[in-house]
Protein backbone atom coordinates (compact mmCIF):
# COMPACT_ATOMS: atom_id res chain seq x y z
CA UNK A 1 0.00 0.00 0.00
CA UNK A 2 1.95 3.06 -1.33
CA UNK A 3 -0.27 5.77 -0.18
CA UNK A 4 1.16 8.02 2.49
CA UNK A 5 1.14 8.18 6.23
CA UNK A 6 0.29 11.95 7.15
CA UNK A 7 1.57 13.00 9.94
CA UNK A 8 0.66 16.83 11.85
CA UNK A 9 2.04 19.01 14.54
CA UNK A 10 1.76 22.40 15.63
CA UNK A 11 5.47 23.00 14.28
CA UNK A 12 8.52 20.97 14.56
CA UNK A 13 7.99 18.65 17.22
CA UNK A 14 6.09 16.28 14.82
CA UNK A 15 9.44 15.74 13.62
CA UNK A 16 10.52 13.60 16.24
CA UNK A 17 7.28 10.96 15.35
CA UNK A 18 8.90 11.57 11.31
CA UNK A 19 12.77 10.73 12.12
CA UNK A 20 11.17 7.36 14.09
CA UNK A 21 8.74 6.92 11.03
CA UNK A 22 11.63 7.30 8.80
CA UNK A 23 13.72 4.47 10.68
CA UNK A 24 11.74 1.53 12.01
CA UNK A 25 9.21 2.33 8.44
CA UNK A 26 11.71 3.05 6.07
CA UNK A 27 9.75 2.06 3.01
CA UNK A 28 6.86 4.27 4.14
CA UNK A 29 5.80 7.28 2.02
CA UNK A 30 5.21 10.72 4.69
CA UNK A 31 3.35 13.59 4.40
CA UNK A 32 3.98 16.22 7.14
CA UNK A 33 2.32 19.35 8.20
CA UNK A 34 3.27 22.01 10.92
CA UNK A 35 1.52 24.60 11.50
CA UNK A 36 4.11 26.73 12.31
CA UNK A 37 2.43 30.08 11.68
CA UNK A 38 -0.20 29.14 14.74
CA UNK A 39 2.48 27.72 17.13
CA UNK A 40 2.81 26.86 20.19
CA UNK A 41 -1.31 25.27 20.55
CA UNK A 42 -0.58 24.74 23.97
CA UNK A 43 -1.94 27.78 25.76
CA UNK A 44 -4.83 27.95 23.31
CA UNK A 45 -7.90 27.39 24.07
CA UNK A 46 -8.96 23.49 23.42
CA UNK A 47 -11.75 24.31 20.74
CA UNK A 48 -9.25 26.69 18.81
CA UNK A 49 -7.00 23.60 18.04
CA UNK A 50 -9.55 21.28 17.49
CA UNK A 51 -10.33 23.70 14.69
CA UNK A 52 -7.08 24.03 13.62
CA UNK A 53 -6.20 19.98 13.90
CA UNK A 54 -9.23 19.28 11.63
CA UNK A 55 -7.70 22.08 9.11
CA UNK A 56 -4.76 19.87 9.00
CA UNK A 57 -6.57 17.04 8.56
CA UNK A 58 -8.18 18.02 5.76
CA UNK A 59 -5.24 19.50 4.20
CA UNK A 60 -3.57 15.71 4.18
CA UNK A 61 -6.49 14.10 2.82
CA UNK A 62 -5.89 15.65 -0.61
CA UNK A 63 -2.82 13.20 -0.45
CA UNK A 64 -4.82 10.15 -0.04
CA UNK A 65 -3.49 9.12 3.17
CA UNK A 66 -4.05 5.43 4.65
CA UNK A 67 -3.22 6.43 8.11
CA UNK A 68 -3.08 9.91 9.73
CA UNK A 69 -0.54 10.06 12.99
CA UNK A 70 -1.83 13.14 15.15
CA UNK A 71 1.90 14.16 16.58
CA UNK A 72 0.85 16.62 18.88
CA UNK A 73 0.28 15.92 22.29
CA UNK A 74 -2.17 18.75 22.74
CA UNK A 75 -4.25 18.00 19.55
CA UNK A 76 -4.35 13.95 20.40
CA UNK A 77 -6.06 15.56 23.93
CA UNK A 78 -7.99 18.53 21.35
CA UNK A 79 -9.35 16.33 18.79
CA UNK A 80 -7.78 12.73 18.37
CA UNK A 81 -11.61 11.22 19.12
CA UNK A 82 -13.58 13.14 17.16
CA UNK A 83 -11.25 13.02 14.07
CA UNK A 84 -10.52 9.40 14.68
CA UNK A 85 -14.36 8.60 14.61
CA UNK A 86 -14.78 10.26 11.57
CA UNK A 87 -12.11 9.18 9.24
CA UNK A 88 -11.98 5.98 7.25
CA UNK A 89 -8.69 5.51 8.08
CA UNK A 90 -6.71 4.68 11.03
CA UNK A 91 -5.37 8.05 12.98
CA UNK A 92 -2.99 7.82 15.60
CA UNK A 93 -2.35 10.32 18.54
CA UNK A 94 0.55 10.37 20.81
CA UNK A 95 -0.73 10.01 24.26
CA UNK A 96 -1.77 6.32 24.32
CA UNK A 97 1.92 5.10 22.82
CA UNK A 98 3.75 7.58 25.20
CA UNK A 99 1.25 6.48 28.06
CA UNK A 100 1.51 2.44 26.99
CA UNK A 101 5.32 2.48 27.08
CA UNK A 102 5.23 4.05 30.49
CA UNK A 103 3.03 1.06 31.91
CA UNK A 104 5.39 -1.01 30.41
CA UNK A 105 8.79 0.17 31.75
CA UNK A 106 7.53 1.67 35.46
CA UNK A 107 8.48 -0.68 38.12
CA UNK A 108 6.47 1.51 40.64
CA UNK A 109 3.66 2.53 38.90
CA UNK A 110 4.38 6.06 39.59
CA UNK A 111 5.03 8.00 36.58
CA UNK A 112 5.66 11.70 35.63
CA UNK A 113 4.25 13.57 32.53
CA UNK A 114 5.43 16.70 31.34
CA UNK A 115 3.80 18.36 28.71
CA UNK A 116 1.78 21.71 27.63
CA UNK A 117 -1.05 23.59 29.61
CA UNK A 118 -3.67 22.57 27.65
CA UNK A 119 -2.47 18.65 27.28
CA UNK A 120 -1.71 18.83 31.19
CA UNK A 121 -4.83 20.34 31.65
CA UNK A 122 -7.02 18.08 29.58
CA UNK A 123 -5.99 15.09 32.21
CA UNK A 124 -5.53 12.79 28.53
CA UNK A 125 -2.50 10.93 30.42
CA UNK A 126 -4.48 10.21 33.38
CA UNK A 127 -7.05 9.02 31.68
CA UNK A 128 -4.98 6.77 29.17
CA UNK A 129 -3.37 5.29 31.80
CA UNK A 130 -6.05 4.89 33.72
CA UNK A 131 -7.81 3.25 31.59
CA UNK A 132 -5.00 0.07 31.06
CA UNK A 133 -4.24 0.00 34.81
CA UNK A 134 -6.07 2.00 37.37
CA UNK A 135 -3.17 1.53 40.46
CA UNK A 136 -1.02 4.04 38.65
CA UNK A 137 0.04 7.05 40.40
CA UNK A 138 0.36 10.25 38.14
CA UNK A 139 2.37 13.34 38.67
CA UNK A 140 1.90 15.87 35.82
CA UNK A 141 3.37 19.39 35.11
CA UNK A 142 3.02 22.02 32.36
CA UNK A 143 6.67 23.21 30.65
CA UNK A 144 4.90 26.17 28.74
CA UNK A 145 8.60 27.26 28.35
CA UNK A 146 9.90 24.47 26.46
CA UNK A 147 7.95 24.69 23.20
CA UNK A 148 9.05 28.19 22.42
CA UNK A 149 12.42 27.18 23.26
CA UNK A 150 12.40 24.27 20.81
CA UNK A 151 10.93 26.30 17.87
CA UNK A 152 13.78 28.88 18.41
CA UNK A 153 15.87 26.46 17.42
CA UNK A 154 17.67 25.97 20.85
CA UNK A 155 18.25 22.72 22.51
CA UNK A 156 21.58 22.77 24.41
CA UNK A 157 23.80 25.21 26.19
CA UNK A 158 23.15 27.05 29.89
CA UNK A 159 20.03 29.20 29.53
CA UNK A 160 18.39 25.96 27.85
CA UNK A 161 19.47 24.23 31.28
CA UNK A 162 18.64 27.03 33.25
CA UNK A 163 14.69 26.67 31.99
CA UNK A 164 14.69 22.88 31.98
CA UNK A 165 15.80 22.88 36.24
CA UNK A 166 13.55 25.62 37.43
CA UNK A 167 10.52 24.02 35.65
CA UNK A 168 11.20 20.39 36.52
CA UNK A 169 11.76 21.07 40.08
CA UNK A 170 9.22 20.52 41.61
CA UNK A 171 9.23 16.68 39.89
CA UNK A 172 12.59 15.89 41.21
CA UNK A 173 10.91 15.52 45.02
CA UNK A 174 8.48 13.14 43.38
CA UNK A 175 9.08 9.48 43.54
CA UNK A 176 8.28 8.88 40.17
CA UNK A 177 10.62 6.11 38.26
CA UNK A 178 9.80 6.54 35.07
CA UNK A 179 9.12 10.50 32.82
CA UNK A 180 6.73 10.99 29.52
CA UNK A 181 7.48 13.22 27.35
CA UNK A 182 4.12 14.27 27.02
CA UNK A 183 4.64 16.87 23.62
CA UNK A 184 6.65 15.83 20.37
CA UNK A 185 8.69 18.78 20.77
CA UNK A 186 10.69 17.67 23.92
CA UNK A 187 13.03 14.89 22.80
CA UNK A 188 14.83 17.49 21.20
CA UNK A 189 15.63 18.75 24.99
CA UNK A 190 15.57 14.83 25.95
CA UNK A 191 19.43 14.79 26.71
CA UNK A 192 19.16 17.73 28.57
CA UNK A 193 15.97 16.45 30.75
CA UNK A 194 17.94 13.29 31.20
CA UNK A 195 21.03 15.26 32.47
CA UNK A 196 18.69 16.88 34.64
CA UNK A 197 16.70 14.18 36.32
CA UNK A 198 19.04 11.39 36.91
CA UNK A 199 20.02 8.22 35.05
CA UNK A 200 17.27 6.45 37.66
CA UNK A 201 14.79 7.99 35.61
CA UNK A 202 13.48 6.35 32.48
CA UNK A 203 12.76 8.49 30.19
CA UNK A 204 10.06 8.31 27.17
CA UNK A 205 10.23 9.60 24.26
CA UNK A 206 6.33 9.42 22.47
CA UNK A 207 8.17 9.78 18.92
CA UNK A 208 9.62 6.34 18.87
CA UNK A 209 6.65 4.48 20.82
CA UNK A 210 3.77 6.09 18.02
CA UNK A 211 6.04 5.15 15.39
CA UNK A 212 6.35 1.31 17.07
CA UNK A 213 2.35 1.48 17.14
CA UNK A 214 2.22 3.19 14.02
CA UNK A 215 3.73 -0.46 12.45
CA UNK A 216 1.74 -2.58 14.42
CA UNK A 217 -1.60 -0.87 13.34
CA UNK A 218 -0.39 -0.94 9.50
CA UNK A 219 0.13 -4.33 9.86
CA UNK A 220 -2.37 -5.67 11.74
CA UNK A 221 -4.89 -3.52 8.82
CA UNK A 222 -2.25 -5.40 6.62
CA UNK A 223 -1.79 -1.02 4.95
CA UNK A 224 2.69 -2.27 4.76
CA UNK A 225 3.95 -0.47 1.65
CA UNK A 226 6.17 -3.38 -0.09
CA UNK A 227 7.03 -1.70 -2.78
CA UNK A 228 10.48 -1.28 -3.65
CA UNK A 229 10.21 2.27 -5.09
CA UNK A 230 12.53 4.94 -2.96
CA UNK A 231 10.09 6.26 -0.18
CA UNK A 232 9.07 9.85 -0.97
CA UNK A 233 8.75 12.53 1.99
CA UNK A 234 7.11 15.64 1.63
CA UNK A 235 6.99 18.78 4.15
CA UNK A 236 4.33 21.17 4.54
CA UNK A 237 4.58 24.21 7.05
CA UNK A 238 2.25 27.43 7.23
CA UNK A 239 5.50 29.59 8.11
CA UNK A 240 8.37 29.85 7.68
CA UNK A 241 9.78 27.19 5.99
CA UNK A 242 13.77 28.15 6.09
CA UNK A 243 13.05 28.03 10.16
CA UNK A 244 11.58 24.57 9.80
CA UNK A 245 14.18 23.22 7.46
CA UNK A 246 17.23 24.27 9.29
CA UNK A 247 15.84 22.12 12.46
CA UNK A 248 14.14 19.40 10.79
CA UNK A 249 18.51 18.96 9.08
CA UNK A 250 19.87 19.48 12.46
CA UNK A 251 17.31 16.36 13.67
CA UNK A 252 16.88 13.99 10.83
CA UNK A 253 19.43 14.66 8.46
CA UNK A 254 19.67 14.73 4.94
CA UNK A 255 16.94 12.52 4.82
CA UNK A 256 14.27 15.55 4.31
CA UNK A 257 13.32 16.52 1.05
CA UNK A 258 12.19 20.22 0.20
CA UNK A 259 9.51 22.05 2.33
CA UNK A 260 7.05 24.18 1.27
CA UNK A 261 4.97 27.20 2.97
CA UNK A 262 1.26 26.73 2.53
CA UNK A 263 -2.39 28.00 3.92
CA UNK A 264 -4.34 25.64 5.28
CA UNK A 265 -7.25 27.43 6.57
CA UNK B 1 -15.12 -5.93 26.95
CA UNK B 2 -15.06 -8.55 29.45
CA UNK B 3 -14.19 -11.37 27.14
CA UNK B 4 -10.46 -13.35 27.74
CA UNK B 5 -7.64 -12.78 25.92
CA UNK B 6 -6.39 -16.71 24.73
CA UNK B 7 -3.00 -17.55 25.29
CA UNK B 8 -1.82 -20.50 23.84
CA UNK B 9 1.71 -22.52 23.50
CA UNK B 10 3.49 -25.36 23.48
CA UNK B 11 4.28 -25.72 26.97
CA UNK B 12 5.12 -23.01 29.31
CA UNK B 13 6.94 -20.69 27.13
CA UNK B 14 3.84 -18.54 26.54
CA UNK B 15 4.07 -17.97 30.70
CA UNK B 16 6.67 -15.25 29.34
CA UNK B 17 3.68 -13.36 27.46
CA UNK B 18 0.85 -13.65 29.70
CA UNK B 19 3.03 -12.63 32.73
CA UNK B 20 3.74 -9.59 30.79
CA UNK B 21 -0.18 -9.62 29.93
CA UNK B 22 -1.09 -10.11 33.41
CA UNK B 23 1.49 -6.77 34.24
CA UNK B 24 0.98 -4.27 30.81
CA UNK B 25 -2.61 -5.20 30.75
CA UNK B 26 -3.54 -5.69 34.42
CA UNK B 27 -7.46 -5.54 34.13
CA UNK B 28 -7.88 -7.93 31.18
CA UNK B 29 -9.04 -11.69 31.66
CA UNK B 30 -6.78 -14.46 30.51
CA UNK B 31 -7.55 -18.09 29.44
CA UNK B 32 -4.39 -20.14 28.81
CA UNK B 33 -3.58 -23.04 27.34
CA UNK B 34 -0.21 -25.07 27.11
CA UNK B 35 0.48 -28.07 24.99
CA UNK B 36 2.37 -29.85 27.48
CA UNK B 37 1.91 -33.34 26.47
CA UNK B 38 3.57 -32.65 22.93
CA UNK B 39 5.89 -30.47 23.73
CA UNK B 40 8.33 -29.38 22.24
CA UNK B 41 6.66 -28.36 18.87
CA UNK B 42 10.04 -27.12 17.82
CA UNK B 43 11.55 -30.67 16.15
CA UNK B 44 7.93 -31.43 14.67
CA UNK B 45 6.98 -31.35 11.23
CA UNK B 46 5.32 -28.14 10.55
CA UNK B 47 2.12 -29.63 9.13
CA UNK B 48 1.40 -31.26 12.86
CA UNK B 49 2.19 -27.71 14.52
CA UNK B 50 -0.42 -26.87 12.77
CA UNK B 51 -2.75 -29.35 13.44
CA UNK B 52 -2.01 -28.62 17.21
CA UNK B 53 -2.24 -25.25 16.94
CA UNK B 54 -5.89 -25.79 15.85
CA UNK B 55 -6.57 -27.89 18.11
CA UNK B 56 -5.22 -25.37 20.79
CA UNK B 57 -7.28 -22.35 19.11
CA UNK B 58 -10.59 -24.49 19.22
CA UNK B 59 -10.67 -25.33 22.74
CA UNK B 60 -9.97 -22.00 23.34
CA UNK B 61 -12.98 -20.26 21.43
CA UNK B 62 -14.98 -21.93 24.01
CA UNK B 63 -14.17 -19.43 26.59
CA UNK B 64 -15.69 -16.54 23.87
CA UNK B 65 -11.95 -15.18 23.64
CA UNK B 66 -11.85 -11.58 22.29
CA UNK B 67 -8.42 -11.85 20.81
CA UNK B 68 -5.63 -15.05 20.45
CA UNK B 69 -2.20 -14.38 20.84
CA UNK B 70 -0.33 -17.03 19.38
CA UNK B 71 2.61 -17.06 22.31
CA UNK B 72 5.06 -19.96 20.70
CA UNK B 73 7.39 -18.72 17.40
CA UNK B 74 6.99 -22.32 16.21
CA UNK B 75 2.88 -22.37 16.12
CA UNK B 76 2.94 -18.65 14.65
CA UNK B 77 5.33 -19.81 11.64
CA UNK B 78 3.22 -22.72 10.71
CA UNK B 79 -0.22 -21.15 11.76
CA UNK B 80 -0.78 -17.66 12.22
CA UNK B 81 -1.74 -17.08 8.72
CA UNK B 82 -4.04 -19.42 8.72
CA UNK B 83 -5.81 -19.24 11.96
CA UNK B 84 -5.71 -15.18 11.26
CA UNK B 85 -7.53 -14.96 8.34
CA UNK B 86 -10.37 -18.13 9.49
CA UNK B 87 -11.17 -16.12 12.95
CA UNK B 88 -13.48 -12.88 13.36
CA UNK B 89 -11.40 -11.71 16.68
CA UNK B 90 -7.37 -10.23 15.84
CA UNK B 91 -4.66 -12.97 15.98
CA UNK B 92 -1.42 -12.07 17.82
CA UNK B 93 1.77 -14.11 16.94
CA UNK B 94 4.92 -13.31 18.62
CA UNK B 95 7.27 -13.02 15.31
CA UNK B 96 6.29 -9.57 13.92
CA UNK B 97 6.44 -7.76 17.62
CA UNK B 98 10.04 -9.56 18.41
CA UNK B 99 10.98 -8.41 14.72
CA UNK B 100 9.67 -5.00 15.01
CA UNK B 101 11.11 -4.04 18.35
CA UNK B 102 14.89 -5.50 17.39
CA UNK B 103 14.00 -2.77 14.21
CA UNK B 104 13.58 -0.12 16.82
CA UNK B 105 16.49 -0.95 18.78
CA UNK B 106 19.26 -1.84 16.25
CA UNK B 107 21.75 0.38 15.47
CA UNK B 108 23.53 -1.33 12.94
CA UNK B 109 20.84 -3.15 11.39
CA UNK B 110 22.28 -6.44 11.91
CA UNK B 111 19.58 -8.32 14.08
CA UNK B 112 20.66 -12.21 15.43
CA UNK B 113 17.58 -14.33 16.08
CA UNK B 114 17.54 -17.47 18.31
CA UNK B 115 14.45 -20.26 18.18
CA UNK B 116 13.59 -24.02 17.22
CA UNK B 117 14.06 -25.59 14.41
CA UNK B 118 11.14 -25.08 13.31
CA UNK B 119 11.19 -21.50 13.05
CA UNK B 120 14.63 -20.84 12.08
CA UNK B 121 13.93 -23.09 9.29
CA UNK B 122 10.62 -21.65 8.73
CA UNK B 123 12.56 -18.36 7.59
CA UNK B 124 9.29 -16.49 9.34
CA UNK B 125 11.91 -13.56 11.38
CA UNK B 126 13.59 -12.74 8.25
CA UNK B 127 10.53 -12.47 6.49
CA UNK B 128 8.95 -10.36 8.89
CA UNK B 129 12.05 -8.45 8.81
CA UNK B 130 12.72 -7.24 5.56
CA UNK B 131 8.91 -7.16 5.15
CA UNK B 132 9.14 -3.46 7.17
CA UNK B 133 13.27 -3.23 6.91
CA UNK B 134 14.75 -4.68 3.39
CA UNK B 135 18.29 -3.58 4.42
CA UNK B 136 18.83 -5.31 7.46
CA UNK B 137 21.38 -8.65 8.07
CA UNK B 138 20.32 -11.58 9.90
CA UNK B 139 21.93 -14.56 11.15
CA UNK B 140 19.68 -17.29 12.73
CA UNK B 141 20.60 -20.00 15.09
CA UNK B 142 18.63 -22.99 15.92
CA UNK B 143 19.02 -23.84 20.01
CA UNK B 144 16.76 -27.09 20.11
CA UNK B 145 18.58 -27.87 23.76
CA UNK B 146 16.99 -24.84 25.01
CA UNK B 147 13.39 -26.09 24.91
CA UNK B 148 13.75 -29.10 27.08
CA UNK B 149 16.50 -27.42 29.41
CA UNK B 150 13.40 -25.07 30.25
CA UNK B 151 10.78 -27.66 30.55
CA UNK B 152 12.27 -29.51 32.95
CA UNK B 153 12.58 -26.21 35.24
CA UNK B 154 16.31 -25.58 34.79
CA UNK B 155 17.21 -21.63 34.37
CA UNK B 156 20.65 -21.30 35.89
CA UNK B 157 23.42 -23.01 36.95
CA UNK B 158 26.78 -24.38 35.55
CA UNK B 159 25.00 -27.33 33.29
CA UNK B 160 22.38 -24.61 31.64
CA UNK B 161 25.96 -21.83 31.37
CA UNK B 162 27.59 -24.64 29.21
CA UNK B 163 24.72 -25.06 27.21
CA UNK B 164 23.85 -21.40 26.65
CA UNK B 165 27.87 -21.41 25.72
CA UNK B 166 28.15 -23.91 23.34
CA UNK B 167 25.03 -23.34 21.60
CA UNK B 168 25.54 -19.66 21.19
CA UNK B 169 29.06 -19.56 20.39
CA UNK B 170 29.09 -18.81 16.41
CA UNK B 171 27.15 -15.32 17.15
CA UNK B 172 29.29 -14.30 19.10
CA UNK B 173 31.82 -14.25 16.14
CA UNK B 174 29.19 -12.31 13.48
CA UNK B 175 28.81 -8.40 14.28
CA UNK B 176 24.77 -8.61 15.61
CA UNK B 177 23.87 -5.78 18.13
CA UNK B 178 21.31 -7.12 18.73
CA UNK B 179 19.15 -10.74 19.78
CA UNK B 180 15.63 -11.50 19.49
CA UNK B 181 14.46 -14.71 21.75
CA UNK B 182 12.62 -16.29 19.14
CA UNK B 183 11.02 -18.82 21.17
CA UNK B 184 8.99 -17.90 24.13
CA UNK B 185 10.69 -20.52 26.26
CA UNK B 186 13.92 -18.60 26.32
CA UNK B 187 13.24 -15.22 28.41
CA UNK B 188 13.37 -17.90 31.81
CA UNK B 189 17.18 -18.76 30.44
CA UNK B 190 17.02 -14.74 29.31
CA UNK B 191 20.20 -13.81 32.42
CA UNK B 192 21.91 -16.52 31.45
CA UNK B 193 21.91 -15.42 27.78
CA UNK B 194 22.47 -12.29 28.22
CA UNK B 195 25.56 -12.61 30.62
CA UNK B 196 27.06 -15.12 27.99
CA UNK B 197 26.24 -12.36 24.75
CA UNK B 198 27.31 -9.76 26.69
CA UNK B 199 26.25 -6.38 27.75
CA UNK B 200 26.81 -4.49 24.05
CA UNK B 201 23.68 -7.23 22.51
CA UNK B 202 20.41 -5.61 22.93
CA UNK B 203 18.21 -8.69 23.95
CA UNK B 204 14.58 -8.41 22.85
CA UNK B 205 12.08 -11.07 25.23
CA UNK B 206 8.93 -11.45 22.50
CA UNK B 207 6.78 -11.74 25.21
CA UNK B 208 6.87 -8.45 26.33
CA UNK B 209 6.88 -7.06 23.21
CA UNK B 210 3.69 -8.98 22.41
CA UNK B 211 1.96 -7.82 25.35
CA UNK B 212 2.78 -3.95 24.37
CA UNK B 213 0.81 -5.27 20.69
CA UNK B 214 -1.62 -6.67 22.33
CA UNK B 215 -2.54 -3.13 24.24
CA UNK B 216 -2.03 -1.11 21.02
CA UNK B 217 -4.91 -3.69 18.99
CA UNK B 218 -7.22 -3.92 22.39
CA UNK B 219 -7.42 -0.20 22.38
CA UNK B 220 -7.07 0.67 18.59
CA UNK B 221 -10.28 -2.31 18.15
CA UNK B 222 -11.90 -0.46 21.37
CA UNK B 223 -11.88 -4.17 22.82
CA UNK B 224 -10.01 -3.12 26.48
CA UNK B 225 -11.57 -4.44 29.74
CA UNK B 226 -12.73 -0.98 31.30
CA UNK B 227 -14.77 -3.16 34.02
CA UNK B 228 -13.45 -2.94 37.81
CA UNK B 229 -14.16 -6.59 38.53
CA UNK B 230 -10.98 -8.63 38.89
CA UNK B 231 -9.33 -10.32 36.21
CA UNK B 232 -9.74 -14.05 36.10
CA UNK B 233 -6.76 -16.36 35.29
CA UNK B 234 -7.29 -19.93 33.99
CA UNK B 235 -4.56 -22.22 32.90
CA UNK B 236 -4.93 -25.72 30.83
CA UNK B 237 -2.41 -27.69 30.13
CA UNK B 238 -2.39 -31.02 27.81
CA UNK B 239 -0.12 -32.80 30.36
CA UNK B 240 1.04 -32.99 33.85
CA UNK B 241 -0.47 -30.18 35.92
CA UNK B 242 1.84 -30.03 38.59
CA UNK B 243 5.16 -29.20 36.64
CA UNK B 244 3.12 -26.31 34.48
CA UNK B 245 2.35 -24.89 38.39
CA UNK B 246 5.95 -25.45 40.10
CA UNK B 247 7.73 -23.16 37.01
CA UNK B 248 4.52 -20.99 36.76
CA UNK B 249 4.48 -20.16 40.04
CA UNK B 250 8.35 -19.45 39.64
CA UNK B 251 7.75 -17.54 36.81
CA UNK B 252 4.58 -15.37 37.50
CA UNK B 253 3.98 -15.37 41.40
CA UNK B 254 1.12 -15.70 43.24
CA UNK B 255 -0.96 -14.59 40.64
CA UNK B 256 -1.24 -17.94 39.14
CA UNK B 257 -4.93 -19.61 39.67
CA UNK B 258 -5.61 -23.23 39.55
CA UNK B 259 -4.18 -25.62 36.30
CA UNK B 260 -6.27 -28.19 35.24
CA UNK B 261 -5.88 -30.96 32.73
CA UNK B 262 -7.55 -31.03 29.79
CA UNK B 263 -7.67 -33.07 26.30
CA UNK B 264 -8.01 -30.65 23.46
CA UNK B 265 -7.16 -33.07 20.18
Amino acid sequence: MKRPIGIMDSGVGGLTVAKEVMRQLPNENIVYIGDTARCPYGPRPMEDVKTFTWQMTRYLLKYDMKMLIIACNTATAAALEEISSELPIPVLGVIYPGARAALKVSLNLHIGIIGTNGTVTSKAYDQALAMINNRVKVDSLACPKFVPIVESGAFHGPIVRKVIAETLQPLKKTNIDTLVLGCTHYPLLGPEISRFMGRNIKVISSGEETAREASVILQHDNLLNISKEAPKHQFFVTGSKEIFQSIAYNWIGEKIGTVQTVKID
